[in-house]
């Protein structure tokens, strides 16, 4: 409209995860405090990927909008600020549908079943039937996601550049096909340390070794107290590794650098136990996690915001798809009238 | 709402034809004369599919709004009533891609390799590659088309039946997933005739073999003037066998039962040159054409009438569709908010 007196459009990061109910501190470490660092930066879309949470637990879907909930709650209360990034419900944006199906019309099939993970989940994950339709084609989905916002840049791990090449690869065969409608997006390697279980695996649900942002304090203290440490350290007067301890991991997520430092220089020479180590950490943790609690609780009391955040976020979400999907059907010739509309006009 | 007040719902009929551009008489005798008569008697819904064509013709859109406008001409032409039956165009309803993606998630791969029109198409149609994931899910969105409305019958030929079939498994799927959302459809066998086209084969734009419902007068002389008869009749003292003439297949379409029993009778003992056979036949071919071609022209004349009734009809299919899709959600429980909203407000 009035294009001039616009400043340059700031660059656009899009980036979705999966609704998994409670957030764990492993996410914050993860996404979530890459997400509130981007928002700064960034023009940002996130998203609740709810339709994506189906290609794998579509048999039981009964705790999707707690899941979605309680996650929203989380991001809100860890700093996501929907005054800066659009933070959006994936099926509130039906457009993805739409342009997931327009994309699968040119998406060969080679392409999908020479995606990395997709035979590796197929074979992993046995207590589920993932031989569908909808599982070989959610990269598919997750280009629409992508091509949708046009974004510059998709935040991943190393485990996720395959998908980020084939939407390039995809959007390449579009624009061949049906002229430059969508740039070609780029990966963002997060280099985010993934943050160990309570046991030292991954941090999952699943596993039940994962201390959630809403834990009380008493619950973190029982957990961590639990924590395995340096297996080699039997005694008080070993040294002990802090390289392979969890403690130590936490430690350098939630400690200043001075504690960071003074642990890492006394446990190799036993000058500090590990019942006084976690104690250590524990107090940084419960600090650090203080004002994403106490605003977490703001939003309990107020369950509607949280929906309404979606909301509004969904709706801008909408308009930026609306456009996008106008440029696509004009591209591929399925606006209703094509040409003969305008002379007739 | 006032369902009391109500008469029972009508069975309802769904039926969708690709956008081919100009419609011959194959497709009246076909799909179209059948439509006209089911409009009388079932709550309708006839679709132009035009995500459908893209399944295959997804390199080349250029005709696709051409066909579409000329498509329904020849439709509204022909006799159907937009006042009886709603006629819509499939990418104007996106609830229809909605739906494919959410059917995607439950349908077995294993289900669609094993369509028997799946690998057959692929073998048969060399000019275009097909080997992409939008052509292996197109019976997924047949079932979303046809499940959408909660279709009673869908008229299909022989070759069809494996596709309502696999629609009824996805539909039983569904069900047994989130609960009691769709009626099982069933296929309606049509038994109509398929019209060779004017050198025997089938009737294909492709074969040039085909007379158009908008063909003039002296175009329609020409091309049955030049159509093969029983080979063996080789002179007119010949007698002939009107059983694999095609000549003789339009008569039993356009002429008068006495006129195609007369032929009957003569042609098998030379009573009846060939010449005479088919200016007899051509009269009658344009007197049945003749009307349909008056209305046509009226269509000629306001093109933005015939998006008209399209806008209207995908209307109409729109406030359907989106109240399936509020089942289908509720279903699985992807309505937002979910439970929680109930008690908080």
């Amino acid at each position: 409209m009035d294009s001039q007196s616009q400043p340059p459009r700031r660059q656009r990061v899009l980036s979705g995860l999966r609704p998994t109910g409670n957030v764990h501190i492993g996410h914050l470490a993860g996404a979530l405090e890459n997400w509130i660092e981007l928002q700064k930066k960034f023009e940002c879309y996130f998203f609740i990927a709810d339709w994506h949470a189906l290609t794998t637990h579509y048999a039981d879907t009964k705790n999707l909008q707690n899941d979605i909930r309680e996650n929203v709650k989380d991001y809100l209360a860890a700093g996501l600020d929907p005054e800066q990034a659009v933070l959006f419900l994936q099926s509130r944006v039906p457009e993805h549908a739409e342009l997931h199906l327009l994309l699968s019309l040119i998406t060969p099939l080679g392409w999908l079943e020479r995606v990395p993970t997709y035979k590796e989940q197929r074979e992993q994950i046995r207590d589920k039937d993932l031989g569908t339709y909808g599982f070989l084609g959610y990269p598919v989905l997750q280009s629409a996601d992508i091509l949708m916002y046009k974004a510059d840049y998709v935040p991943v791990g190393e485990d996720q550049v395959a998908h980020i090449e084939l939407t390039r690869e995809i959007c390449r065969r579009f624009n061949s096909f049906y002229g430059s409608v969508f740039p070609e997006p780029q990966a963002m390697l997060t280099s985010a340390a993934r943050l160990p279980g309570t046991d030292g695996r991954k941090m999952s649900k699943s596993y039940g070794n994962a201390i959630y942002l809403g834990d009380p304090e008493a619950a973190i203290r029982e957990k961590v107290s639990n924590m395995l440490t340096d297996p080699a350290r039997k005694r008080r007067s070993d040294p002990g590794n802090p390289d392979i301890c969890p403690v130590f991991a936490y430690h350098k997520l939630f400690s200043p650098a001075a504690t960071v430092e003074m642990v890492n220089v006394e446990c190799r020479r036993a000058g500090i136990g590990c019942v006084e180590d976690k104690k250590l950490m524990t107090a940084n943790l419960v600090q650090a996690l203080a004002p994403i609690q106490e605003r977490r609780r703001q939003y309990e009391n107020r369950p509607q915001d949280v929906w309404n955040v979606l909301e509004e976020g969904s709706h801008k979400a909408k308009q930026t798809a609306e456009a996008t999907m106008e440029q696509v059907r004009a591209g591929m010739n399925l606006k209703p009238g094509g040409t003969e509309k305008k002379t007739a006009e």
